[in-house]
């Protein structure tokens, strides 16, 4: 293997394949990233057990290949090399059986690599059911709804954003089951059901958030995979069924309150640092559009209050409490200038939803029993 | 107590002083900081058991003190509170025992308070020594030097900068006992000499560097104090005599080298990666001005090699080795364009200055020894 490339063009791509790749891996190899010169182009791949990203440059990025061949080599040693070597182009070589050369200007590098066999192999083939997002609304879809996923792996399917085609639209579920968010996305596609790491979503959004591109999104029961012209992300998918969350969602309500989402957001921010047992509870109280109250307590602390100036307000007083940062969670997914929030009673899951004509995003909280 | 006052202007001020408040202080009243409103001003402090900090508010802060008193609130509680609240002035109050009352436009906190009885009584007046120096030039001595200190507590001393003064200079010395730092600064004033806990005076840098101000300094054998216009800032002193560093300089040599200092510095940077024993060993081979050799070498990651190019060297043939962090601390506190480094042998410490006549600034760095 022995090949030129851009060293600004090289380095941004390892940053990028190398967000999959596991510091500590018990596979030594898949530390690494599997850089790979074929005719004249270079395919890099890393991976961990969740997530696998390739990548593929070619002769616009000022790439020669002078031998084909392939090599493993540490992702920490790699990047920092590329990093940080004295020229505007780097040549690597292999030397000497896994021993690979990177030189500059007057800066030589000679690493030990991993054996290429050593990397297990794998499948970057698309599954068959596809379909094309941009990347906006990729990223809108993950923003909306990964957050409200659980960090607990008591469940695991939790912890994962659920993706259900049902023929003309995607539906994102992700709760934790204190608090849910979904979104909806018009789209024609096969059906079909799976959910999907949050952290590896997480990834997806970074990798795909700097540029407005076309996203190919590909699913079977085992993988779903991202591709752009050329990257491509795969994931895993979580085992077991994603729980039947319709059912949770009320379709009617008592109480309806519209309110400034900025304004609600920071008041409850202000009152985030009063908790009892590590949790922050704020306790809404709504009299009549004239007098609504936010306030919270902590018997160590101190309080807080603070009057609410509301759009509008339909329904008799109602006296409800939760966690302030669930709420600021909800609102801050929405994007409305005004957000409608709508109850059932105090022990009865709310619903936030923007004020607007757009429906695709709702957002539902759980309140808190609290003894004031 | 209950005073009104610029919401920015008090968030700035309680920033600062709060950068000597421990959130988990032994003492309870240390986790807060000290509020006295008095006639026109407003008194705020902050300690902990290394350094305590005070600030003066006045008219020219929007303040308007409507009852003189003093209250001792949690510093987490209180940022938070004045960072956040809805409104550009904001009044306290005292309004039962030690409960105090935060209002800004709607919102309003109260919040439990300790009692200033439970305060420690802090003496911020100043010793009798004194001498002015100008905020940059106390980060200069400070930047030079502070980095070079140990932090280990074997020997508490070390962990201090040493400030001498023989009458017509302050001479600023720091040592982990693997490498020195010193920096003298002409100024005359009365003999001292004390030893200030790095930390501490890093904390003053970071306090003092917004502004070109004069700060008074003023030191007896117990504290150190600076103080700027509204701002006092005190450290406890190090026990225990310094070591005689003089001696341990050395003031002829064997070896020149006179380097760009940049390059050298990268040069080094690029090896870092390469470790052994968690150390980065960089190896310098001076045959001749037109053979220099800068190395790294390590049995699991590979090794590293790049040719320098020196403005001049003068001596025999020298290879030596050393701790690279250190070589890169020590070039990076000079500040010429091109450094000089003069040697005694491959075992004898090495001394680092600016090749321009600014000779006030001296790094010296001991070799490791290898087994090339």
């Amino acid at each position: 293997m022995n090949f030129k490339i851009n060293r600004n063009k090289f380095y941004n791509s390892l940053q990028i394949v190398s967000r999959s790749v596991s510091p500590n891996s018990p596979i030594p190899a898949l530390c690494g990233l599997l850089i790979n010169a074929g005719k004249d182009k270079l395919v890099l791949t890393g991976s961990n057990s969740d997530i696998s990203i390739q990548m593929t440059l070619s002769g616009t990025d000022d790439l020669t290949v002078i031998e084909e061949g392939k090599i493993v080599i540490d992702a920490r040693y790699l990047l920092d090399i590329v990093k940080k070597i004295d020229s505007d182009e780097v040549s690597i070589e292999i030397i000497d059986g896994t021993l690979t050369r990177f030189s500059g200007a007057k800066a030589e590098f000679k690493i030990n690599g991993y054996r290429p066999s050593d990397y297990p192999n794998i499948d970057f083939t698309a599954p068959e059911t596809s379909f094309t997002l941009n990347s906006k609304d990729l990223n809108t879809i993950i923003t909306n709804t990964a957050f409200a996923t659980s960090n607990k792996e008591t469940r695991p399917v939790l912890t994962g954003v659920n993706l259900l085609s049902n023929g003309i639209s995607i539906i994102a579920t992700a709760t934790d089951s204190y608090r849910l968010a979904k979104k909806t996305f018009p789209i024609n596609v096969e059906q079909f059901n799976v959910t999907v790491p949050a952290k590896s979503l997480n990834e997806i959004k970074n990798i795909f958030s700097g540029n407005d591109e076309d996203i190919k999104i590909s699913v079977n029961t085992k993988k779903i995979q991202f591709s752009s012209e050329n990257v491509i992300v795969q994931s895993k998918l979580l085992e077991g069924g994603y729980p039947e969350t319709e059912r949770l969602i009320p379709k009617e309500f008592i109480y309806d309150l519209v309110i400034n989402r900025h304004s609600l957001i920071n008041a409850i921010d202000r009152t985030s640092f009063i908790k009892t047992d590590n949790m922050s509870i704020t306790r809404l109280q709504l009299n009549s559009i004239d007098d609504i109250t936010l306030s919270s307590k902590s018997q160590e602390i101190g309080e807080f209050k603070e009057d609410l100036t509301a759009v509008s307000y339909e329904g008799n007083p109602l006296d409800i409490s939760f966690s302030g940062n669930y709420v600021i969670d909800a609102a801050r997914a929405l994007d409305a200038e005004n957000i409608r929030v709508r109850f059932n009673g105090d022990m009865k899951p709310f619903v936030l939803t923007n004020e607007s004509e757009d429906q695709s995003i709702l957002q539902l909280v759980l309140p808190v029993r609290t003894y004031n």
